[in-house]
Order: C-alpha cells, then sequence, then structure tokens
C-alpha cells in the first residue's frame, strides 16, 4: 500500500513525508534513511558551518537528499548557499526571515524550493514569490517556530495556496497525524520531532531518551536557550523544547537571565558538553507524546504511513451513504 | 449522507458536532438551532446567573439540548447545578477546575457528563473518574484554553482514553477540520467560532462582522480582558480573543493595567456597552480564518457535515493499493 499525493510528483518520492532540516540533529545518515524509506530527507543547515555542511552531505552518500536554511543566519553567510547548491540537493528549505534575496540563485535547476510559514501573511508572500512548496509550521512543532496552531492554520493556507502543495507541519509525528494532515488539504507532512530519536539522528544519547520518555505536556517556548547560545533569533520566532531546570529558572525571568548571562552561558555550554539535558535543551515538540521508543528511522516512516492507511480507511467507513436521518 | 460515530449513540445524535458552551454567545436559541440541525447545542452557563440560564432553557424550547459550566465558577454557587438539573438537559460539560465535587449529583440520569481538558494530566483523572465523554481542547480555541495544540494533544488522549468518546475542539471551524479530528481518533468536535457568528448566536452584531472579516493571524491569548471584567481566573488558562486596541495597549504591561484598573474598567464597561470591539473582546479563536458568512447554524452545521464526507472519500482514494513501490 502506499499513500500517493502530488507532493510524491514534486519531489519524485513515494511517500508524502519530509523530515524537518533539525540543526544538529538532521545530518547525513538521516536524511538519507528517510530518503532511502520513500520520503525526502533534508539537512538541517542550522547557523552554517560549511566543513559540517560537506561532511553530512558526504554521510548522505548517492541518498538522494534536500537541505534546509534558517534564512536570517544565511542572509550573513551566502556562501553557503552556493556551497550546497553544488551538491544539487532535491529542495532548498528556507525558514525565518526574507527568503526573497535567495531566489535568483535558485533559479530553474533541479532544486525545489520549500519555503515555511507561520503566519498567512507570510504564506501571501511565499505564494507570491511562486516556491514550489509551502510549509505550514504550527507552534505546537518543536524548534523555533511561531504562534499559530496546525490545524486551523493548514485549511487557511491551503485556502490561498491554490495549485501550490501545502505542507503540513508541527505536532505530527505519526500516521493519524499524517492522515489529519490530509484531511485538512496538505499534500504531506514535514516531521521533526518524530525522527528526533531515530537510531541515525545526530541528538545525544539522553536527549533521544528524553524524547523517547517526554511528555508534549512538558514542552515550552521561550527565548532563554537562543540567548544562552548567544543566538539573536527575530522576536517573531522562538524555541519549543522540553522544561527543564533551565526554562524553569529563566523563562518567566529574561531580564534576570540578561544580567546573568555570562556565567549562565559558561553553565550551559558546560551542561552541553556533558549531556546534561536538566540544562542544555531537549529540542521537540508537543508530539512527544507520540514517540515510543528509538527506532531505525525507516521504521518510523513505514509505521506513520500504514498507520495513515488504516485510519484513512477506518474514517472512510464513518460515512453512512443510507442514514436515516439524511437532511441535504 | 451521515457521518455516524460512537459520539452519535452517547447523545441520540445524527451528527458528531457540539455546540460550545460559549458564555454570552450559546443561549437556547443558538443551542436549539445546533440541535435541531442535528448535533448537540450546549448552553454557555457562564459565570452563573439563574435568571439568564432560565431564560435561556425556556429559549431552547422542546429541543433537547445541554449546558457547560466554568468549573471553578460554578463551585462558588452550586445551586445553580440544581436549577439546570431541573431541566434534565442532554449533557452538563465541565470545564476550568475541578469537576470532582459535582460528581455526586450528576448520578446515574439521563444528563451525561462531559469534562474538557487542556493537559494529559487533567485527562487521566477525568477518566478515572469515569466521565461520559471528554473534550481536548487545544489553544487554539476561542476563549479560554491552555497551551497544548489540538493536533498533537487528540491522539495523545485518544490513546489513554481507551473506550471513552475523545472530542476534539479548537480550530475546528469546517468539514476539513472534523475529517481531521475524525482521523485523530476523536469521535467528534466542539465548536465554538464556527458558530460565533450565527444567526442565533448572542454575539455582538459588531462582533460578528469582526469574526467573519477576521483572521487567525490575529488573535492573541492573554489575560487582559479578566482583569477588567474584574474576574480572578485560575493562572493555568487565559483567554483568547481577536487583537484590538485594548490588548495591543496591555497584554504586554500587565501590571500597567493592574495600577490604572479602575479607570480602565470603567472605559472598557463603556465599551462594552456601546458595542466598541477596539476595546471590548471578540472572543474567537484561530479559525476565524474558515468563517465567512453570518448564517443560520443549520447551514454551517450541515455545510461542515458534507465537507467532511467529501475530504474523507477525496483522502480515502489516496491509498493506493497496488503501488509498485510496496515495501511492507
Amino acid at each position: 500500500m502506499s499513500i500517493h499525493t502530488s507532493l510524491c510528483d514534486l519531489f519524485g518520492i513515494e511517500h508524502p513525508v519530509l523530515l524537518a532540516p533539525m540543526a544538529g540533529v538532521s545530518g547525513g545518515a538521516l536524511a538519507a534513511a528517510v530518503s532511502r524509506a520513500g520520503g525526502l530527507g533534508l539537512i538541517g543547515g542550522g547557523y552554517g558551518d560549511a566543513d559540517w555542511l560537506a561532511r553530512e552531505f558526504d554521510a548522505a552518500g548517492d541518498a538522494r537528499v534536500g537541505v534546509g536554511f534558517i534564512t536570517w543566519s544565511l542572509a550573513r553567510q551566502p556562501h553557503l548557499l552556493d556551497l550546497v547548491l553544488d551538491r544539487a540537493p532535491a529542495a532548498l528549505m528556507l525558514s525565518f526571515g526574507d527568503f526573497q534575496p535567495f531566489l535568483a540563485k535558485i533559479g530553474d535547476g533541479q532544486t525545489k524550493l520549500i519555503v515555511q510559514v507561520q503566519t498567512l501573511d507570510q504564506a501571501r508572500k511565499a505564494l507570491d514569490a511562486g516556491v514550489d512548496a509551502i510549509v505550514a509550521q504550527g507552534t505546537e512543532a518543536g524548534g523555533h517556530g511561531g504562534t499559530r496552531a496546525t490545524l486551523p492554520f493548514v485549511p487557511a493556507v491551503v485556502d490561498i495556496a491554490k495549485e501550490t502543495p501545502v505542507i503540513a507541519a508541527g505536532g505530527i509525528a505519526d500516521g493519524r497525524g499524517l492522515a489529519a494532515a490530509l484531511a485538512l488539504g496538505a499534500s504531506g507532512v514535514l516531521c521533526g520531532t518524530a525522527f528526533f530519536a531515530s537510531d541515525e539522528s545526530l541528538a545525544s544519547g539522553n536527549a533521544k531518551r528524553a524524547a523517547v520518555d517526554g511528555s508534549g505536556d512538558d514542552t515550552e517556548r521561550s527565548s532563554v536557550f537562543d540567548m544562552a547560545r548567544g543566538l539573536d533569533w527575530p522576536a517573531d520566532w522562538n524555541i519549543r523544547t522540553m522544561s527543564n531546570s533551565f526554562t524553569d529558572r529563566w523563562s518567566g525571568d529574561i531580564g534576570g537571565l540578561r544580567q546573568n548571562l555570562a556565567g549562565e552561558q559558561a553553565r550551559f555550554e558546560a551542561a552541553r558538553a556533558a549531556d546534561d539535558i536538566d540544562i542544555a535543551p531537549v529540542i521537540v515538540g508537543e508530539a512527544a507524546d507520540l514517540i515510543r521508543a528509538i527506532d531505525p528511522a525507516q521504521d518510523t516512516l513505514h509505521r506513520m504511513i500504514a498507520q495513515a492507511e488504516n485510519h484513512l480507511r477506518r474514517i472512510s467507513r464513518l460515512v453512512e451513504p443510507n442514514s436515516k436521518g439524511q437532511r441535504r
């Protein structure tokens, strides 16, 4: 069995499932595993490290993968785009900032342009620019994001997208989420948390175990980890992580963190080096409830497809052609 | 055509769609309209006004309706529960607080008990108490709510609910949202924003027009309107409304509002009396993008069912039985 949508045709893939380009987590091995399983893996371009990018593209081997960038960060190091375009990625995904300056470079090549948006206003700009696909990302997503929620946001984007495929992101980690996204009019899904604890993920061992054991009840959006990392993210976006002692201490007292920044940054860096996730962030979304094991990415993806098929069949049987109460 | 789920059997209704008991909006006429159209209307018990409740139950006439209460508020006026139980409502919905003290009164009568939750921890307590149905409400909902988002929250509740029907709430205002909720494993939906601008709604004319014209991009959660109304809501919940000059002024400066409370409350009350929605709240959720007209509630509900049926049929056709790429 298989689920076929316009997204499969656009990217030449079997399953309408993309790996989110999680910075520091979605390396070449994970992207390749998702692509080889029939989806499309996106390497996380993150904050820009040419050596890391070259290594991870090498690690993907002959798998057909894409890459995602944080747009405002890429603007400071535009040469990284040339570096990855030389690899002829299947797709380039731009998130969080003005993608317009990069359009000309992408041109009409093999690389499809995906733009991720968090508001209808951003969606309109991306559609006006003629992007190949648009990711409508809800606030329940792990990592950086905005305030709109996936379930009402996706159909609102679909209503203005016309023929452009809309990819749902945020909160989707199993076949029910995929089936729901298709019901909303999306052509596929982009998943981060679902693959965060994969065997092939670059997340640390403690972070993977915390993700599997964690609940969406215990995640929150804040700016404390961006401050601790010295990243000057625009105010439109903050980062969803598991709550831990660092968020407990500072997310309600950003001013206090700013006053104690040097000491807290040192404490934070030491914790990162020691894989101490009571201080370092576990960057997953509300879908943490739905991931239960550290598995090969292929297993996760194929389980998602099989479950989506089952649910699509189940709910199509809820429609009763001969209801006695027919009113229209 | 019709969509039949276990929720239809539980409540003896044709369509698995409930009207949210919106305080001051879901009166007897709106609840009756939703019930007569085949769903189940819930009168909004709000902050407790015996005369208002009696009048609105009268306004529902012979329609079979239910009622919803704000639990922490009901605890201060428990006699209101006797008043509504005398009306033998089809369902009693309790939200926002400890429902345990009211269980004995509801007993084994005709009235089904629905408890609305915003976290998995609350869901576990409700399920342990043996409620008849549970509403899993996402943060995208209009009015009071928590922080979890509908799309990942509903399947997590379904996973612990076993045989208890789960009703999805938050962000659902058309047939795509209903179809998505069913895909997530919910047995039905509870909708507020979808019916806010109905002909039969008690919302003001300006509020209905603002809801129809508004976008989910322009809603926000805050506590400013609760402070302006003198309502001491527990910190676990705040209220989603359209943004307006009052939220623009105060939602980032709660301390300032507290210092200027008397004057701002007077300004607020005058605005409410004048239906000035640049100061008074328009209490709708992110699904505002999906409501486009002031219609009879029956039209909205029947359009939702027809669209859900179409989408369920469409997505069931996406499953390809003979995919060449079959891998499992």
